[in-house]
Order: C-alpha cells, then sequence, then structure tokens
C-alpha cells in the first residue's frame, strides 16, 4: 500500500489521486464538524463551495436543513451554525441533513473527485480511518485541506498520526512527504507541543476558541467514517 | 522578513513568487553542481529545458561550452558531464561556459522567473545564501526543485538549514511550512539521520555515488551566490 499526501487544496493533481482511496483532512475545523456531526445522528452532510448554494439548498426544505459553516473561521450571516463542532449535538442534529460550505474543507472534497473514495478524517476518527483504509485496501492519498492554499500544520500532524496507525499494522510504502509527516507525529505525539506553531491554531485561539482547539485535537473519540459520494456525505 | 517555502518545480505558482526573493534548491545535484561549477571559474552557466536545446547552444562555440546534466541521474548521450559536482573540477571548467539540462533543478529556476531575485542555493554554499537574503532584506520564497515533482526530503532539510541561518540574525516570518522545514533541521542538525529516508538520496546511494552525497550534504564549503537572470547564471 503505497501510501501520499497533498498539502493543500490548491496543490490536489488529478493524476496524483485518480483511482486512489483519499482521505480529506481538515481539523481546525470542517472535518471534524463532519464527523461529529455524522456521529450524533445527521442523515448526511452536504458540502458546497459558496454560501448562495447552501443557502438555496436549504431553502427548499428549510425544516429539514441546517446551515452550518464559516468564512474567516465565524458565522455566515443568516446560518444556523459556525464551524464549531461543538455545536452540532444530537438534539439538534439528529434526522437532520446538513449543508455546509469552508473556506478550505469543502474546496478540498470536492477537488477530490477523481479519487475512488473520498473518506473524511480527523484526529477524533482517526484510529477508525486507518482501519477502514486497511480494509479497502487500495493506494491512499491523504489530502490536507490547508489553509487558503498552503500547508497547515495542524492537518499535516493528523495525517503523520493516521499513518504512524497504517505502518502498526500494514507495510507501507511512504514518499517523502509521507515520511515528514510520519516523523513530525512522532516526535510529538500529545499533537499540542507541535501544532502550537500552526498559524491557523493560533487564528483560532485569538478566537478564544479553546474549547474547539481541545475537542479538534482529540484521538479517536469518534467511530464513524463518513464518506463523500454524488455530493452527499453519509457514514454505512 | 517573510520566508515561505515551495515543495516541488511542479508547485510554484506565480502568485507566491512575484517581486520575491527566490532561492532556488536542489542539492542532489543540480544546484550542487552550479555552485560548484561558478565557484572554480565557470564563467556561466545556461540552464535550459531540454537535451536538444542544450546540443544547439553549445554546438554554436563547442570549444567555448561544456555539456552537463542528467536524465535519470545518469549522463546524457553526447554529453560531457553528467550531474556530479565532483566532475566539475578548476582544470575543467575554468573561463567556459557550462550548458545544462536536468530533470528537476532546470524546471524550478526556469518555473521562477518571476521573482525579483532567482539565487541558486544548496548546503555548500548555504551560509553564503543566507548572508546575501539578509542583505537583499526582501521576503523570501526557498523554491525546493524536488524530484520529478514531488516533495524531495534533501531539499527540504537544506531549507531548514537556510531558515536557521537567518533565524540567527533576523526576525523572520514564518509560515507553516517554513516552521516545519526549521523543525526538522533543528531535530537533524547532522542532516544524515534524516537525509537517509529520502528516495532521491537513496537513488543515487544505490548508483554507487557515495562520494556525491558526501560532498552534497557538506556545509558551507564554498562561498560564492549564483544568481539567474535574462537566462544566465553568474556570481559576482
Amino acid at each position: 500500500m503505497k501510501v501520499d499526501v497533498i498539502i493543500s487544496a490548491d496543490d490536489i493533481k488529478e493524476e496524483k489521486i485518480k483511482g486512489k482511496s483519499v482521505v480529506v483532512i481538515d481539523i481546525l475545523r470542517a472535518t471534524s464538524v463532519i464527523v461529529t456531526a455524522i456521529n450524533n445522528g445527521c442523515k448526511k452532510v452536504i458540502p458546497v463551495v459558496s454560501v448562495d448554494e447552501a443557502k438555496e439548498i436549504a431553502h427548499r426544505d428549510r425544516g429539514m436543513h441546517l446551515l452550518g459553516g464559516e468564512r474567516r473561521a465565524v458565522k455566515i450571516e443568516g446560518f444556523d451554525f459556525s464551524n464549531s463542532p461543538l455545536e452540532y449535538k444530537p438534539n439538534i442534529v439528529n434526522g437532520k441533513i446538513l449543508v455546509m460550505t469552508t473556506t478550505n474543507g469543502t474546496k478540498a472534497i470536492k477537488g477530490s473527485t477523481a479519487a475512488k473514495n473520498i473518506i473524511i478524517g480527523a484526529m477524533v476518527n482517526a484510529k477508525a480511518v486507518a482501519k477502514r483504509l486497511l480494509e479497502i485496501n487500495n493506494d491512499v492519498v491523504i489530502v490536507n485541506a490547508g489553509t487558503y492554499g498552503e500547508f497547515s500544520i495542524d492537518d499535516f500532524i493528523c495525517t503523520g498520526y493516521i499513518l504512524s496507525l497504517l505502518k502498526e499494522s500494514a507495510n507501507i510504502e511512504l514518499t517523502d512527504i509521507s515520511t515528514t509527516a510520519l516523523y513530525i507525529y512522532e516526535q510529538n505525539k500529545d499533537i499540542t507541543s507541535f501544532i502550537k506553531y500552526a498559524n491557523h491554531y493560533n487564528v483560532i485561539k485569538d478566537l478564544g476558541l479553546f474549547e474547539d482547539l481541545k475537542y479538534c485535537t482529540s484521538k479517536d473519540i469518534i467511530n464513524v467514517v463518513p464518506e463523500y459520494k454524488d455530493g452527499e456525505i453519509t457514514a454505512d
């Protein structure tokens, strides 16, 4: 099993992901939100690129849909929720459809449609993601959403954690960038010691969202593995 | 001074380098060759993308020109030299013009023409490069040539070394990818302990080129800082 890494949504190239099993990672905070919402009973998540498209879909049946997401890390006007996973509680999301638009995560998911599978990964479900990848047993590309087209330390260290889990159970072939992600994780297994250098981590910290940071960097608290297919994210 | 890093020649985006001072790094082995040749008296280096173009230029005055470079890490048919810096000795290169074509390094140089300056960097002249960047005092983008469009550990750790030198003397603002390069270097100052994981390092090792690897990973043995301008690389 070969495992490669793409360092930002802007660096996705079709030939690198075609036929591969892609894991999209945007731990601060889009994929942490998706995994949490699905785990808390949300029927499906519809990721869309624009605010207008999100509103248009939600207004087809406003009672059934929740509008969530962010621009510049804050809630969008007219939306129900921001991009904080802590808002997506069971009593709120159960049985509903979440229409979501975020700056980086949505772009990474939409940009990966040439892949065979698109799995939604985060620290919170990393172990379940690794298990699923081992079951699929296909070459893997871990797509880091990154931040505004840039490499982001938070996604990279989560990638390293997933690589360490894969390495425990399989003979994986690493590219140089995978080797580097794995190294960063192995030197900083507590996550926090390295993630504190991430510019985006500090943006969210400056917004006072400490509980979000604590939650999004928690390992393996969720077992679901959401998958994107035909415009929708669901879990079996 | 902001310092960003681009991880491969295929990932250069004009808007990221426009007006910046770019350092192109391809330590195994194009930029190590260029720095060595210029240091040993070579008048100028003309980097070109194709083998035919290289031959065409050299044949205008065959006595004055040397043909050097590689494809798949080995010498090109009809060329004088391969991509080993150890071949470019003073008695051979002095007063001559080197026409050079390599897989990754040439592409990185040619792809960086939107920059204000294009400096040629390697481990062998890292300290001199850092000094020049501090003199120029412009925002910097360190462009890693990488290997066949991929991130390459060897260029990345050299980037980290240059960052550590800049940090000693200036207040530099790092992106997440710069922070990661700096971290990798600081954890592996001997270079070898980490570079041994690089796929391209092992390709060259498998070709038996141990002396090349030893030379290309030597720090600060050369003081010249070659610069690319209008199709030619020279040093003041």
